[in-house]
């Protein structure tokens, strides 16, 4: 109890006569959380409420209500109950249930404190908790941002217990002999966080046994870090960079005095800015922007996200693309190159064949470098298309390959190809046309890989 | 091959003419570095010698060794041998196996470049080897220095092979038909580092298959973060510290003036640098000396290695204590305090007796405050003194029951005690005094925690 006033007291968590919300399950976690705060309602004079609810994916849903209600009764404390079918809920909004029971669980608790005009949300957050979490976001791929731990204070979140282990607040529940809801999908390793949970903490322990402590610590140094960073990459921002509607415009003297961190993430911002989402911008795509940096005035670049990047006099201006460009020419330089057609992207590698066999995959394809007449471009489905079907040079009509393979009409002017003016080089996702092939004849060799991105 | 001719490039590894010394095991990881750089050995005019290292721990070690030997002189690398019972070597040196085939690997590293005036070393390490060595560090505690990966190139080491997976290596290999020695001490699960490989990171895949990509994508990030921040920190350490011999002189006035992470960077490494080691300073070490900068001037505190800081005016002034005390003050009020004592430090707390029982471990022991006449000290062993072996108050002289736990004399002096005058209040790892026993009387409870320090 004294460790969670200190870290109370610590990070101002609570301030006397606070009205707090405290998300309640009857789990646990929450029922210490709630326990906590009882004993300071008098202390700081606080004015509390539970908010409840009811996933409706368990059949003790009812009983645990039950309980979570007879328990706040008996201490006085106001008991919100909502129900939402979160199966359903999960299922329209195309969200895994942990998603979709987080996103209306925080719903909830903004609306109760608008209703009732209180001050703050108190959640049970622990310390296993951040450590699941860091090990989950890395294991899903994240950079230092994502390293960073769950805030003890955000918005009007508050999380007095990530200061304990879990360990701990059973072993303090067990003090009390407090009886508390016991809900099974935690046993469930189905959902990611289990597997963390479950599997991937205990062959981590057997390494060391504080590790949650130590992930958990690692998270709070990378959280002040954190703090640090954003200011400086805040600094590092307004010294180079003017918004200017949609478009973000660097000016590449200041940038080129920052530190080369501070370069890539101004420019990380800057792309995450005019894209509108971080997902799918990665490292390489800032390589590429440094590089666009040191190339001449006037030469441009593409980007995920419809963005194209131009290197104008002392600026870089990084914007959208006035249109989508419905036909894209690849340069066939080595390199790579971001074709904004279709939602994806592609890679360009040019090099002398070599004995060595190329493994086919759906999206990785090689070709006859030197048999390409004119020039590749990227586009969609157009009346004369057409390809060759084998070795004794048989055409075939797009259109015929098409109603063959049962493209319904709406789909054939989604599919990217890759044409030679009206010869289809590749029908991206699907076959390659038979003349382009690589044979023993073939000197040089072209690879193209296409990335989808994600929506 | 061209992945990682692009790597080479990009970092800088190779230059023309380059003398590179292979670490060779006829493992997969250094066959495969071995045959890239036989590859670029013509286009780079390289020389290239192999060091095969002999640890004597398996039964294949002969076999294992004539086939480096052969692989070497078939492609003409000069092959140097070295044999080393580690086995022994760890005992003596009272390293894991692991480290102490590591030393003397290095060792041989650094003896052959310079025996044969060669450049650098080169070694195989790879992706899953950086990703490993995150969560291996992750487990044991760290901080974001020990996030950040391994380096392409450090001193005169190298690492070519950083950008390719283990799983792409023996594709390559596979594809060559190449064969190559292997270690079944990989297969053990005793090492830390086979139990990330082997029970870690299959659990995480199931999280996401990309799981090794991606903690290694993470530690090179850290990696250029910690070039960043390692700037940032010297140039934060320069503004305020003077070194003054031993001691690091602290400018408040001027620390207080950098952001929070910076300060507390600084505060730490003000205190490794006169400790001589970052071992067991930790974080709260850290928020003491923010709290000293904020006391009066001539406050002072202890920290492990003898080490005492004082507020001083307007500095800080960090230093080791004059004479290592064999007395020292346990100040009677709540908070930790570091007793530079035989190794170890001592956490103080006092708060009314609860009703709740203690859970009394081998180096944390409660006692009622109140029983205390004089004030408690920590010391070593003196003449006079005694405890009180039961509930009768019958005394027992320290001598006597050093003599009846046959602890050598020459031990003796070396056992930290907490006494109150000639009273010795807890032998620290053995007994209290039943004077000082918690009962149902007392009212303030004295509570102390000893942690010895790790050497």
């Amino acid at each position: 109890m004294d460790k969670i006033k200190n870290y109370i007291k610590r990070h101002n968590l609570i301030n006397k006569e606070d009205k707090i919300v405290i998300g309640f399950s009857g789990g646990p976690d929450s029922l210490y959380l709630m326990l906590v705060l009882l004993e300071l309602r008098q202390e700081f004079s606080l004015s509390l409420a539970a908010v409840y609810i009811n996933h409706q994916l368990l059949v003790e849903a009812s009983r645990h209500e039950a309980f979570a209600r007879r328990f706040c009764e008996e201490h006085g404390v106001p008991f919100y109950c909502y129900r939402k079918d979160i199966a359903s809920y999960a299922a329209k909004e195309r969200l895994s249930i942990e998603e979709a029971g987080r996103k209306f669980r925080y719903a909830t608790f903004y609306h109760v404190l608008e209703k009732l005009h209180y001050d703050s949300i108190a959640v049970a957050h622990h310390r296993n908790d951040l450590a699941e979490t860091v090990l989950y976001r890395m294991a899903r791929g994240t950079g230092w941002k994502g390293m960073a731990g769950i805030r003890p204070k955000q918005n009007r979140i508050l999380r007095p217990l990530l200061c304990m282990t879990k360990e701990e607040i059973l072993k303090e529940l067990m003090k009390r002999q407090q009886t508390y809801n016991v809900d099974p999908s935690n046993e469930d390793t189905v959902y990611a966080r289990n597997q963390i949970r479950h599997k991937v903490i205990p062959e981590l322990s057997r390494v060391n046994g504080q590790v949650t402590e130590h992930i958990a610590d690692l998270a709070e140094q990378m959280e002040e870090l954190g703090v640090y960073l954003t200011d400086q990459i805040q600094g590092a921002w307004s010294s180079c960079v003017i918004c200017d509607g949609d478009k973000r415009r660097i000016c590449m003297e200041s940038c080129r005095k920052l530190p080369v961190f501070l370069q890539k993430e101004v420019l990380k911002r800057a792309l995450a800015e005019v894209a509108g989402s971080e997902r799918d911008l990665k490292r390489i795509h800032v390589e590429q922007l440094l590089k666009l940096m040191e190339a001449q005035s006037g030469r441009e670049m593409d980007f995920p996200y419809q963005i194209r990047a131009v290197r104008q006099y002392d600026e870089l201006v990084i914007g959208k693309r006035e249109e989508p460009r419905e036909e894209a020419s690849i340069r066939l330089q080595e390199g790579s190159q971001w074709i904004g057609f279709a939602g994806g992207w592609m890679k360009v590698e040019i090099f002398p064949k070599k004995d060595e066999e190329f493994s086919e995959k759906m999206y990785t394809k090689t070709f006859d470098y030197d048999k390409i007449r004119n020039h590749a471009v990227v586009r969609t489905w157009q009346q004369d298309d057409y390809f060759v079907m084998n070795d004794k040079g048989q055409r075939k009509k797009l259109n015929r390959y098409f109603i063959d393979q049962k493209i319904p009409k709406d789909q054939r002017k989604k599919i990217p190809l890759v044409a030679d003016e009206d010869h289809i080089i590749w029908i991206i996702g699907g076959r390659i046309s038979g003349e382009y092939k690589v044979t023993g004849a073939t000197k040089w060799v072209l690879q193209l890989t296409w990335t989808r991105m994600e929506e």
